[in-house]
């Protein structure tokens, strides 16, 4: 699918503010960037960190009033979808880079849920059955609702509470994988039918010799999802990072599904 | 049942600690204290506190070694079990002695519960149907295991790690009950038959006007209980309390069920 | 002082919902109702619980919104301030109702805070002192501020986190009280100066066999606090519990003192 | 400092138990690995990682009880010690792979103590001034205590209890050096002089363009260290990990300082 984003945040920095921002799509292997583009309004200094991944991060620092922009029109047809079944790896087999993401984290004490998820998620040949069924799971008896949880909440509250918006979702669906013995990252991203319109949190889960997307909130099909950056859990993907407060004054994002026969080769202009 | 109980305690006391110990058979009305005797070695001053339930607290000054011996016989006969069926009262109805136990408290948070107990335990017209779902869902889904908590253990914590001890199973079933509307409080007690032996704790629900004695864990009789005081959870009912740290030297509860017919008179004469 | 309340609360309440209320002032001995009114809107059955100290509690079942008003004219001049010193009971001393507020709670873990309080605020011969050490403390090293605390956090979180408002300020509080072996407990009140005006949470310490009020936000003069209840933290004093989520669509909370050689005595008339 | 190490690990696994073990002295260039020895008895496959920073780690599938004996001659003479003065750096500045470090972490959760490391860390020009101003406070305020904490001890607990052991004075010191804007990252190690002899955790701070190692417990010689592996937290350099419960049967570290001149050669010959 092909999807157009545009990403406007308004915000009031205090002096001399460090700030990261993780805003821009992934140059990853499973999305091709048609084309973007990336104001600060005032003009900024930048430095642009870039991963083995192609997920990108900014540093600079900002004071007063500043708006950022980022357009960008995104090609995602390549990214592979959860196979029907897939092998779950067992250590031995696993590549090294995958190991952070079995370890409990902090908003994921995966840990913790060894029993209930031995119980709950047995083991079975098939890997992405045992996925499946923890996505079902979460489906089945959490909630999809705003007010019940905040940036502190943890899957294990999330988990108590049976509520909270797909920051919670994910951490919960990690939080089961990894307790299962899954590799499962945190991915921040793009997602076009969310509403409201927002930076959405989602998870990958490493199976098969491959990191498979997947939305435990289903609340936007995986065609529409544009991958920004992963972590552990939420501490590692926030948009924006900052060593003092600082203020939202506005914030708007857009995605859109783009009719590619009409505007695919114009978008490649821009 | 008559019931025979010894408890000996063996704890090393710093300089002037100020001691609250609850050890005592309760003085209320579902038993009856044949005989019983209490001997603290040296000697020490007491205070002794009674509330309107009978239960009771001794509070002493201790330094350096004591020995603290409890020795009573029991008749628990006039103890009620839960009923076959019990209506769930309405607020309105309630005592209001009952309130406290309703709310929220430090190892009991039924609040965070609220979803999760509406959803597993749904409104029926009989509470006891409701009660019995919980200790049932309790007896299904924790294991009883030593290690996996401790002083410091919540009831969201043991739904999360699916394992505990009397204590971790008695806070679970009072946040499910006082979850779902049912006054639910904690009850220390002497238990037959309980391996290893140890002070016990249970729980008592008010359904039907009446509080009912309920052991979550399935280990002693309700008959073979010796009720000795109450509270909101943990905090209000520990055997010992002290305002600087002590170490236990030795400790040994022994509670034996009497033979009335043979024994009986003879135990009165102690 | 004589002070007069307004207290006007518009809620949305679901189907059938139980309803505890406590915003009348309390019938304690250190204030005098000169005169009170209380209207529901719609009208509805109360049911009116009081305790030994005079708290009083309403019950009742709403439906559909309601406007709930609590009018009352308060002289609370015969409320002692904490003395200038005052002994700091051993517990052979204390009154027996004391004890429960000796205890760590939900919202004050006290056992946690052990070591800390014994280093900060040392053993010493007058309690008074000791405590005005702890509103001490405090008001050097937490700043009021609204946003960073909610309905969960603990003395614990407040500790950390160096901010809060009113309830985290008297959880704070409480904790070290009791820490140090003063019995502590939180008081919902109307206050006078508050900014903005909101029912209030202060504590009560016990000392020289009394409860003294004292306001660890310094936010409001202690002559200008009306009590309404009283309980070990925040679990116990809310001024409305519901069993099922409700909807705030108003509230207004009005304190005025009144120059008594004028008004007094119309007011008195009311 | 030329160290001798010998660490024999006997524990019961359950069946086909996967397991990661991190014991071998890491290949960084701040220390110089003499010679080694590793046995696993019974005889097991192990797949080894090495990280860029020459951190190691195997795994391997074992069953049933196990001896894991590893030995090493180290000479760590070539490790810088933290300077008496050096820069800390702007997020500009900082290389990428330092960003981890700077974020909050499971055990190490440094945003929740922003206030407090603001106002009792404050800014300076020197950034070892800062970290020294840390470590003394860690010193002055913690006590290092058996029994307090265990593994799921946070450092937000760890700075409430006031007590801990070299895992919970690490997470401490960790956390307010994120917060005050300080890379710092949690280092296992082996230790001279520590009693009882056991694994060590220490932690390393980003400045001047360099790690630099520091134990905060202040238990051990920094010159007595041996680096293991490095990570966000206690999460990351656990010695063992494995899928299953296992159960120690025995565990023994031993770590001498050789007297070069003499023992040196024939050290080298092992």
């Amino acid at each position: 699918m092909r999807l157009e984003i545009e990403a406007s945040l308004v915000y009031e920095f205090a002096s001399s503010t460090q700030v990261l921002i993780s805003i821009q799509a992934s140059q990853s292997r499973d999305q091709d960037i048609v084309s973007e583009s990336l104001v600060f309004d005032p003009d900024a200094a930048l430095t642009l960190d870039k991963n083995l991944e192609g997920d990108r991060r900014l540093r600079c620092v900002l004071s007063g009033p500043a708006r950022i922009t980022y357009r960008a029109t995104i090609e995602n047809r390549m990214r592979p979808l959860l196979p029907a079944q897939g092998r779950q790896h067992s250590w031995e087999e696993l590549p090294h880079f995958a190991f952070p993401f079995l370890l409990p984290s902090r908003f994921c004490p995966s840990d913790r849920f060894m029993r209930f998820a031995q119980r709950e998620f047995p083991q079975q040949g098939d890997g992405v059955a045992r996925v499946l069924a923890v996505l079902d799971w979460i489906h089945r008896h959490i909630d999809y609702l705003h007010g019940v949880s905040d940036a502190e909440t943890t899957a294990l509250e999330t988990f108590v509470d049976r509520a909270g918006v797909c920051r919670d979702f994910t951490h919960l669906a990690i939080t089961f994988c990894r307790a299962i013995g899954v590799p499962a990252r945190a991915v921040s991203a793009y997602a076009l039918d969310l509403q409201p319109p927002d930076f959405h949190a989602v998870l990958e889960v490493y199976l098969e010799n491959a990191w498979w997307l997947v939305d435990p909130t289903r609340l936007a099909p995986v065609g529409g999802l544009v991958r920004i950056g992963s972590g552990r859990d939420a501490s590692d993907i926030a948009f924006m990072t900052t060593d003092k407060p600082c203020r939202m004054i506005e914030q708007n994002i857009v995605v859109r599904a783009v009719d590619q026969a009409a505007d695919g080769p114009q978008s490649a202009q821009n």
